[in-house]
């Protein structure tokens, strides 16, 4: 709603914007720290300075007590609203690593994994094979044909690689062929609905050629598909809010929905934080007006439970911000695309703090970017969808709605 | 949603409710005064009063981010989602000089202007002539006549008045002829969308035997359309809230505004605060069990960046309160139509405080009338058309939802 009447208000022109996003930052009180969250364990006199110059809120980025994944909490940041804008993991993955998507293909994602005598799964993750394994693996199935099918594969990250189907017609109401547990059997090619038979036999096809090429290899003999997604496009952020957008991260999965969000790539090196803000700082000065830079660690050591952890990627994210200051942003905005609590190890539901720093804010108002203060903070509480129009705002770059 | 279970619900019994709107009222913190708004540095002793006995909370007149014109943001208050029912300028300006638009009426408004050689524009509002020689030129345009069209034409204040064409098959889709720039010619009659050819025609006709009639005269020798608005009727608040509504405002807009609502005006004898309880009385006296009652200079010190003057402002409307309590309302509303912070000059996205005194409330948790106690107020933070499910509700006029 609120983004939709931003797309209708849109300006043109107005300040630079950085949404900056500490993965999974949002957590919930840890025993360990006497009941602190990591958040206000740290150690964080940039991001203090900001909050005190600024205004602190927090987020649902989907809704009360729906514990979003990665794709639509970024979404919901980016101004999308997840519910009505899905995308697959499968289709994230591919967009990860740069392949250009088509309208209508079908994409999933690749486990080479061990299977044992019966085809029983030893291990969903080959023991994580090195990347330059799953390169080669990925070569020898680039044999595989399927008459009036495109066959894309491509290789991602140790064990992990995607498949691209291109046809007319394919549909992805198809169940993961991972069971998701050692022991069993890969699971068979189930459609969730109708209308799939068709792609129900090229999968199937693909898995059985697949299974001779791999049929020996040790220790990635097998493949497990997940995340089956038909490739939709989106309206961009330049079709929407009349953005010059970049995207400032490194992992795969964050780069895909940036650049379904129709941003320009910007290579971080060296591939950490510093890098990242000296790409940041290239993408104002060639232009760009708005720019997504994404920190994965803070969810990372929350997804281990590594509370200590947590507290030293948040303090390296907050040293990082004198750098991030000085790359010319009006408006600067603090946040993550959900919470990953490290008592749970688990992404979650809890409402996310926000930090929107310039523009003219109710400042002074809070003191430090925690949870606590967020959920009274000035912003108040909104969905991570409404987030797009208080930066385009702060950036004065509405115009008003009505007379 | 919230005002359209309250229609449902509505009864026509219960207690006088009070809508005082001071306009603008919200404001961020003013460097100058040490970071207090301009709220939190007058002295209130009655809202005050007002405060500890009643609740806080904050509206957001549009959403999240969306800066609001003074239609939506009164339609809002009313109980209106301002997203539906849009209203153009053009309308709320002939509305609020008492013209009785129909259904299916263009309204546009008529800023005479001052045009050089070659028909530049040397000045927009033609030296603010009074509104004696608006009254005059107004009624040398009545000899203008068009087939098949009705026209009116209609003083308003200064230099502007207001053009209505009663006929079918008009269209709004028509830009403003003022380009908003001294040194430029007007503007052609341009349609924004298909349909509008008749329309353009109508227009262009009437400009060009205004032309004629105003050549020569000194300053006033043109004049400029802005805010086409084709008029719909909307439901009143008698058919929503089965209320009997008055409007006690000084300012053509804001009579607009309140009678397409369906409220009746009542003069403010004299022009100001203490004509307006006046008014107000009188209208309670008269049976009416809403009265709106609007504050004006509290947006236009706002707009001016006289955060001195909009402090004065605030006190001289917390003055009128000991008035508005003689009255005999059961409930009274203190809020605003949007926020007017004086640092941007601007209407502005930030929530608006607001106050309800009367009927059950959970009343004691805060102290006064600011934007800061109101963003944690016991009433917490809404839209601004649900505002009057709240005030119904305090008032005793809505029966319970289900069994």
């Amino acid at each position: 709603m609120s983004a939709d009447l931003a797309s209708q208000l849109s300006l043109d022109h107005g300040g630079k914007i950085l949404l900056a996003i500490m993965d999974g930052i949002g957590d919930i009180p840890i025993p360990q720290f006497g009941g602190l969250t990591p958040l206000e364990k740290a150690n964080t006199p940039n991001m203090d300075k900001l909050t005190s110059d600024g205004a602190l809120g927090q987020h649902l980025p989907v809704a009360r007590g729906i514990t979003p994944g990665s794709g639509p909490g970024h979404l919901a940041v980016f101004g999308y609203d997840p519910v009505k804008f899905l995308v697959g993991r499968g289709a994230l993955a591919a967009l990860g690593i740069g392949f250009q998507l088509q309208h209508g293909d079908l994409a999933a994602r690749i486990n080479f994994c061990t299977l044992g005598e019966n085809k029983v799964i030893l291990d969903r993750r080959a023991g994580r094979i090195s990347t330059e394994l799953c390169t080669e693996l990925v070569e020898s199935l680039k044999g595989i044909t399927i008459p009036g099918v495109e066959i894309f594969v491509e290789p991602v990250k140790e064990h992990r690689a995607c498949v691209i189907f291109r046809s007319k017609g394919l549909s992805d109401s198809i169940h993961d062929t991972d069971p998701g547990l050692v022991g069993e059997l890969p699971l068979g090619v189930i459609a969730t609905a109708k209308g799939a038979e068709f792609t129900v036999g090229v999968v199937e096809d693909f898995i059985s050629q697949s299974s001779e090429i791999l049929r020996g290899k040790v220790p990635a003999n097998g493949l497990l598909l997940r995340g089956f997604a038909l490739h939709e496009e989106m309206p961009t952020l330049t079709d929407r809010f009349k953005l010059n957008p970049a995207a400032v991260a490194l992992y795969p999965m964050y780069r895909g929905v940036a650049s379904l969000a129709g941003m320009e790539q910007y290579d971080s090196v060296p591939a950490d934080l510093s890098g990242e803000v000296k790409a940041a700082k290239k993408a104002v000065m060639d232009g760009k007006d708005f720019v997504f830079l994404h920190h994965k660690y803070t969810d990372s050591s929350g997804e281990d439970g590594d509370y200590e952890r947590k507290v030293r990627e948040i303090e390296k994210f907050d040293n990082a911000i004198p750098g991030l200051l000085e790359c010319g942003f009006d408006v600067i905005c603090i946040t993550g695309d959900h919470s990953t609590p490290c008592p749970m190890k688990l992404h979650s539901w809890h409402p996310v703090p926000v930090l929107i720093y310039g523009g003219p804010q109710r400042a002074g108002w809070s003191a430090r970017f925690t949870e606590r203060e967020a959920s009274v903070g000035a912003l108040g509480t909104f969905h991570g969808h409404e987030l797009m129009a208080l930066l385009l705002a702060a950036a004065g770059r509405l115009a008003k709605f009505g007379a």
